[in-house]
């Protein structure tokens, strides 16, 4: 069974064809490194970020290695040193450079990168082609895509965590500038006790993480109707919740002294104002768009502030998957939605395999299940994730102590029935 | 509602009463230390583990702290200083001796933590009279005393600890040497789908974490029906299974390589002889008997060897209750039983609060939710634990990395119906 | 040729035999230990401090390696295992119990290690009868005695230490309380340029490190006449010492903000007064005794704060020896004294060999020589070093952040002819 | 007294006029800049390198900072945040953007930093001028040319270093090859005990370390004709020299084994040949040449090996100053002469100040004299080098563990008169 699950490449009619929706993936990651120098691309600002030069050569090396090489015997790889250094975690396929040395390369340089990511799209021209007539590869394919996409989000995390390293607080994209969000009353949105039936189901492209399908019991409780606002968090800050050790659970009250949090990550104080760093620039903080850029940590103590807590995943998915419509938080229009899609939400479930999990055989059983420890999952998607990208079922996944993406808070209680 | 949810301890016609009870645990408690020097109860062999000395007075700041201070009003308390030398991690109570530091302690002296525990048990007498009639207040003490019967492992497991580090390997308890265990064949015990009710339920003491009960539903799995055997996993060690990513959790191969493992802790290999440290010394391991001292990642990395996985604690607890019977591993009556009680069983479960789970208010309620994070629940007891302590709604806790614990592995699989 | 440059112990008419010595310098040792508990022997507080069970073991072992073992062939060793345990760092002997883990050892008990005193005392009654006519061994024997007699120092170093980090405040030795000292005028004793002869010479035991006998060429400078006190330092501290980088070395300045040094190791604020933590427990700072418990770094700090400098360790002899006889510190006979003795003196002098050195062959050899690198000589002597113990020509040394050590400050400046 | 002890870029009818030398050496940097592109510049291989882009940008904030600024009022700075950036640990002038993250800085880009050098420089026309008539003036014109000059070999030394970390093995260099070297016997030059001059006398530039010129008594010594070679050390690394604490300092013993030292960095073993990467890529090792990129452990090791010793820093001055003439190893001319100038040479003397030393005033003052600790000193220059850089006096200094340099060996022995 291939892990990537989309029988839709193949059997629908589809609105684009495979190839074309290739060359539009790649063609926005390339985008988003265009307002970057040579320099910008190729430093690594910590362990968990990676260099934007890696990002677009590594989802290049994906699909040479799991696509291009062994669907067409007369490829020529377009330089075998790449195996070793663009891999990023397969032990399947062998040695990588290590994670913390990924900044350490200042060769190949930007220009050979852009080589080579030419190089195997013309490749992956005909393995598209081919594609049609098999789903196997096409599935490969589209996990390929989403692979992209989820670098796509990467690199713009990674390169806000880059630049705001910079004393000089450069913007990656100085010219736009965020829309102020409109307030928006918070609800509670009821759910009955039952069985539900949660991850992926049908068609269209799914990980393997998001399978297979099946039930869970969920008690009553209830949402919130959209994500925690900058000015709600700024109450708890200014509670002194940084300070209150009975708020916090150990391991984040830990974390949070030794590292010194006072406020979410890229926070500033400038005099009377609340500020914060963000791809374009220093900017205030709209107090009506959802907070981001907490940990579990912190998502998890603000809850227990309000009196409210954080919601299962399965919670945060019944919800989504009952199609109240979707919106973003502050929109005029969300009088009755669920909005969602501003900022990942930080759910309590410690990401696990889901009851009858597979993994795919071989190096690209990789992908997911081995990361399944000591990480919490995340819902629902950020103004930096690719559009169409996320799905409901869609799982996210991070350690609590994670605070350079674009995470933010739903609150949840329960609810007697 | 008290944390401690036992009403046995006021309205049965308890076979002890309270009061002896208490002097019982806490006679045992001292005659686990009887065998030790006033240097092996001042020792601190790393962080995670405590010294004896320390355990001895903790537990009795426990009775001082929760139950006679603010019982007794006339009570003077033995030495102020302790209220935060012996704090654990009761934020609600004040500041803490930092945990790395408790081995810096030379002073008090034994003889002194042992008046001190004389002092607080001088005090407890009247208490437990005044909780014959005060259900909150029993509830307390029957905390105290599960409490203690925790610690009284933790002691056990700590001084195995400390005195592995010592070159000159000596014996906390000589003279015993452990039984040989008997062959006993691996069963698959089959489990139905269906909804389970699991936590705590009914009278007799429980600690908040098992509580609520609440309904979970349960896909079809089957579980052996004993640990796996020193035998069993000697085969993965011998097949190279410290070698092999691919078995592994990526946090999992990532401490088994950064920190050398090639084996349980305190296996040795002495010529052809494998053999491991015991609390009776160095001892050859017993084939039969459970494999123990393993971390959650070796036990994750040897379920996946054979094909199988871990048990959620669930499923765990599904069949635990179903009143097969339980026997000792390895003994020869557990023909159709589910042999547990030898070793903890690591489950896939990470540590979380049930559905409906309220802390406790006060410090008290410190106890156990604030650990509840990248930690993983094992279930059944080990040959350490005090007889009478666990149940099978019991949730022991440690990081995945833990190995020091006698934990071991139970060994699941989906089962089609 | 020795590393112990006695020939008194066989030539001269010595005030005291041998085995005399050797017995009341070992009962010294013991007495150190005497007020104190089997855990306080058992602990170590870090890494530099060993235990002074372990400090009891290895004055032993050296004399059972060194002295014992290849002079009495029939000798039986007291017990295998501490060859390695109690082996300091003589890699020509063989392995060594890794310094850090010296506080690992609950076993043996102290008990066990008094027993083996005894044991090797007994086999060196009949070593020390036949010294009379083996310079050699008699210069072993002296050495091993200096050995000890170093460890004297370092037991209170190091207990100080350990019930330095304990909350309760004990005291090693709470009877006995320091005598005030007289206030002493600071002068400057002036030595005019020229060469002079440095190091050990004539008979009386050296360690390896005093020789050879050398000529220095000396500039022109000036000594003070007494260290440092605690009022002076008080003012360096009073003056935002601490808190201004152009006064320090630049990897002092690193240690001092990284570790938050605002004081000398011990010095305590309570209310209005300056306390500091000793020996005799909490006591106020005497205004007119010598500084302590300072580092290299500070001591460099304070001497470039008042527009002086440290003396090299060969301005300190060259005073030192020329006879102005010697008077403890703030004592009303210092008239015209180059008062020394109670506090170690950091010099400027990096420890290194003199010109000509020779380690001993064998094992023996790496009781000095190897440590010539990123340690400072001290001169002089402290309140805590043996009666009898320091010479003029005397080096001791440690690196440039250690504080525990009853270490000072001497002022020198240059003088112009 | 200004630190730069020129008098001749004033006074004598030097043979390149100041502003002319400005511009060569200014050149020269950017010329070894020339090979790299953007992203090689950007990057920082560890705390102890620094980024070429730095380089570029520090040597010219030097210039700005301590002769522009201060000397034309008019003068408009490049970018005022570059006075934190750019410094580089002048607590004087104020805040310095730490250390180690000088690879954090993608901005400014490559090409700013060149306009900036630009800005600068035309600012130094007009100073070069004024200093036709302001000594003073041209003694720091001076410092911050031989200051450019130090960072020269630090460039190369740095990028090898960040080169050496990138499996691809790019060289800097690609066309150039090392020329072999010529056997060359080795002899020892004897030197007669007695009082030396050391330290820069006369006209010409030097730092404050290398003054004042005074006295020192050497006793009789004899100094290799040249350093060790790579064949010499092989020798060493094939007896084990790596594997036997015996002849290590016990500081070395535990950098060697701790870093799993097992030869030079940057040694190579490919098959059965010897290599090492270089700037011109990866090389086989001249048998001739003299060896580098040893540590102040190494060189120590070594030289006890061979029943030598590393010479103090004034016997190496002593001889290099008798005007034997200099030579390279390996040059077929090197008959009589005391060939140096391929490797730096480390002696056994820590970094210290020379008796009479004085630090300048201001923040130039922190240029060496804070350095003054747990450093070793170097003599003689290396083949990166600037030419006309290094003097007999000169004192290059490195922590003992130090091997990215280009550092050699020079073996002494004591020689009885």
């Amino acid at each position: 069974m291939p892990i990537a699950l989309s029988n839709a490449a193949v059997a629908s009619e589809a609105p684009l064809p495979l190839w074309r929706r290739y060359r539009d993936v790649r063609a926005r990651t390339q985008s988003l490194a265009a307002p970057l120098s040579p320099e910008d691309c190729a430093l690594q600002s910590m362990s968990d970020a990676s260099p934007v030069k890696w990002h677009l050569a590594h989802t290049t090396w994906f699909f040479e290695t799991f696509v291009v090489a062994p669907h067409r015997p007369s490829y020529r790889l377009f330089d075998p040193a790449f195996r070793v250094l663009f891999n990023s975690y397969y032990n399947g396929i062998g040695e990588q450079h290590p994670r913390p040395e990924r900044g350490m390369l200042s060769r190949p340089p930007l220009d050979t990168v852009l080589a080579y990511r030419g190089h195997v799209d013309d490749a992956m021209r005909e393995c598209s082609e081919r594609a049609r007539s098999d789903a196997a590869l096409a599935s490969l394919i589209d996990l390929g895509l989403a692979h992209e996409e989820q670098h796509q989000e990467l690199i713009l995390t990674d390169v806000l965590h880059l630049l705001s390293r910079n004393p000089l607080q450069p913007a990656y994209d100085p010219a736009r500038a965020s829309q102020p969000c409109a307030a928006s009353a918070m609800r509670w949105i009821r759910y009955r006790a039952g069985l539900a039936n949660v991850g992926h189901a049908g068609d269209g492209f799914a990980f393997d993480n998001e399978t297979p399908r099946h039930r869970v019991w969920l008690e009553a409780f209830a949402l919130a109707s959209r994500p925690v606002t900058n000015a709600e968090y700024a109450a708890f800050v200014d509670d002194d919740g940084y300070r209150r050790p009975e708020l916090w659970l150990s391991l984040g009250w830990d974390a949070a002294t030794q590292r010194g949090w006072r406020a979410p990550l890229y926070w500033m104080h400038t005099g009377d104002r609340r500020q914060s760093f963000t791809l374009h620039g220093v900017a205030d903080l709209d107090p009506h768009a959802p907070v981001r850029h907490v940990s579990y940590f912190e998502a998890d103590a603000y809850a227990r502030w309000t009196g409210a807590r954080l919601p299962t995943e399965f919670e945060w998915e019944a919800v989504a998957s009952r199609g109240e419509g979707r919106a973003h938080a502050g929109s005029r229009e969300d009088g009755d939605t669920f909005a969602h899609g501003d900022v990942w939400e930080w759910t309590s479930s410690s990401y696990a395999p889901y009851a009858g999990f597979r993994a795919a055989m071989g190096a690209i059983g990789e992908y997911n299940g081995k990361f399944m420890c000591n990480q919490y999952v995340l819902r629902g998607g950020s103004s930096a994730t690719p559009p169409g990208h996320a799905r409901v079922t869609y799982r996210n996944f991070f350690p609590p102590d994670a605070r350079w993406q674009f995470s933010g808070i739903r609150l949840a209680r329960d609810h007697a029935p």
